[in-house]
């Protein structure tokens, strides 16, 4: 047995315990989880530290370094988010669907854990700490793999959940870290069918890519986001650019964020400059078409095609002049990565042919796209935004990290 | 571009009408398809019989024949299905849910279709209507590939439907068939991502788990059950006997059919003799271990240990003798496919314990595993029975051929 089947195999174990626990159960592990993390901010700072002069070292960006750090403000943070699930609903055993047959038989849709989640993720620390007691809020066993880069840190973090889980008599591994940061235990993971029930990769355009051609185990996506602003002919100018300005610089580095921006040609030479100046507060590059560079300049970089196809997740927008709604739509089809898409307008007919046409998780009139979040839809933490269809499309929370099971009783029906 | 590239292409351009076609326009399609198989039984019939003739001469077995065989009554019990579809609920549209946020956005969880779907499945020539009705009701586009023993039936019934869905002004695309029976263009059809939303495998163990190993569109698997039947220590044994004789031999062919029983030792002296008589009134075989041949007599075949993994499809049975109800649960999570299972009791704390802890789709107390079907549940027709946890589990009908978009409406918003 390898070290990653073994994993496996002990996740197989814990996942009754965790699909087991009672509310409360669960519940106080995720209070001794908070309270342990914060009581151990000194330790895990101390990891953390390790893995930032490494970073250092390799010569990883500042913004990359901020992503990676933890400090006593952020550890309050991430506990404080481990306390809010303890106020969420426990969905497991909950009744979806209930029918008495003619034939007395009694049907039950009830709602279990999906049983072994695997998650593999990027660099940022705290998504160890959010998607462990995501999944043990909802009853499964998780098997951790996250980026070499903050492996002193999760190796920190996953051992005090696991010592906290244990403290109130659930098993250690319902929660586990893969050690081993090779790309070979990826590998493996992905292939674990006999253990794990899904995979779920959170992190980059390429490492979604690499798990989707390479994994048997089912996989959702999440958290690539090529998001578009379409103003219409008919918007209303500041509202357009308050729209792009927000959706491209209120965070720039997260899956919402807007990347692509398209004008109708009938509003471009108002409304591009409006739209400038908001983003060129925060020195907004702007890579257009040829209109757009007539429109507004020496400053605009020309796009290619690859640019209207990419995911920046930086202060870089790509922008093109269209012709036609259905033009905007067409090129979002073309382009988009099905999470979330806005248009701007006064017009009932086309905002109401953009919600239908265009084929994206989450589709807006007159609103950012940063809205696509589990918390502002108000459904509680999420573990991602998932862009495929099947399972679960926009916010996965606590619900989409379960399934059902048919219970049904009966006194000796045959057919 | 290949022929299967092309293929997903038309697919691709025909979603769209399927998706946004009203209720109206889609039943139209189904009557009309309903209608024209009605009428065209004979030319049916002729391709059928081409089948047949190949199926003879290669030796096919009289069973597979005669699910291969279309006959008049068959072809009416089709077209009699594809009408049943017309009275059932159209859900592309509705609202799963809505709120309207504090800040004024207004969310809507509305039902879609997945998109395009890609079936492959074996011999029996009645799934190419079932499959892709079923998938135009809920207004997606399919791409069928049959088993080449049924290619002139499948070639005959698919330009039946791809015409009658023409003369209702839909595209003729949102049902195509895979012409070409070749291996390979089943391995391309796993790997179409650019085109297909979800692939459904529908067939043996053979065929679900190549698919699942190969292919990297994302996948429902469907319909393996090793299914089994506890007889616990308080059980009625006239209970008993029905329900494994009914699981086994009223159907031996389908998916929720009984293919393994356990007994506990307590009541097994009484009920394996109850049991064997009504099996022998079908002739099943008898698999079983020493203590079931102990008590049955020299009829039992020895049971090996891939008899308790193999779903025969047959009049065959593997049985086993346990020592407790905890032993039946370890073996059922260790044998089982996660279809169906069934307990015959009549303690509730073992009832209860075999719901909780055995993890199929379909768990039954004191009925026969028989009743796992979306027209028994009263869910209406079915595609087949998930026996996977992501996206659906269990019957998967029209709502589980759907997904969700989120339609956000605001006022200007940002974050």
């Amino acid at each position: 047995m390898t070290y990653v089947e073994k994993l496996g195999a002990n996740a197989k174990n814990a996942e009754y315990f965790a699909a087991s626990a009672s509310s409360k159960t669960k519940n106080d592990a995720l209070k001794a989880i908070a309270d342990a993390l914060v009581k151990s901010t000194d330790k895990i700072i101390e990891a953390n530290n390790i893995d930032l002069e490494n970073a250092v070292k390799n010569g990883m960006s500042a913004s990359m370094q901020d992503r990676l750090k933890l400090d006593e403000n952020r550890i309050k943070d991430i506990a404080a988010g481990v306390l809010k699930l303890v106020e969420a609903e426990d969905l497991i055993g909950s009744i979806d669907y209930g029918v008495v047959r003619p034939n007395g038989l009694r049907i039950c849709k009830t709602r279990v854990p999906l049983g072994v989640i695997g998650i593999i993720f990027e660099s940022r620390p705290n998504v160890t700490v959010d998607a462990a007691t995501l999944c043990l809020k909802a009853g499964n066993a998780v098997i951790l793999k996250g980026g070499k880069e903050a492996i002193n840190s999760n190796k920190c973090l996953a051992e005090i959940m696991r010592n906290a889980v244990e403290s109130v008599g659930l098993s250690k591994d319902v929660i586990q870290l893969i050690e081993d940061t090779s790309r070979e235990t990826t590998t493996e993971l992905m292939k674990l069918n006999q253990y794990l029930d899904v995979l779920i990769p959170r992190g980059g355009a390429g490492l979604i890519k690499a798990v989707v051609s390479q994994a048997t185990v089912p996989v959702i996506e999440t958290g690539t986001g090529n998001c578009h602003v379409y103003v219409d002919a008919s918007a209303d100018i500041n509202m357009a650019a308050d729209i792009v300005n927000n959706g491209k610089t209120q965070r720039p580095s997260v899956c919402n964020a807007v990347e692509s921006l398209l004008v109708h040609k009938d509003i471009a030479k108002e409304a591009l400059p409006a739209i400038k100046a908001k983003l060129d507060e925060h020195k907004v590059e702007i890579r257009g078409c040829e209109q757009t560079a007539a429109i507004l300049g020496d400053s605009v970089i020309p796009a290619t095609e690859e640019d209207y196809a990419t995911e920046f997740l930086d202060y870089i927008i790509s922008v093109k002049v269209v012709d036609s709604v259905d033009q905007a739509i067409a090129d979002i089809r073309k382009y988009s990565t099905g999470h979330s898409e806005t248009i701007v307008t006064k017009s009932l007919e086309n905002a109401e042919k953009f919600q239908r046409e265009v084929d994206s998780a989450a589709v807006y009139v007159n609103a950012s796209t940063r809205f696509t979040d589990g918390g502002e839809y108000g459904f509680g933490a999420e573990i991602g935004i998932s862009t495929q269809k099947l399972h679960a499309r926009g916010p996965m929370g606590l619900r989409e990290l379960t399934t059902v099971k048919y219970l049904i009783n009966g006194n000796g029906q045959i057919r």
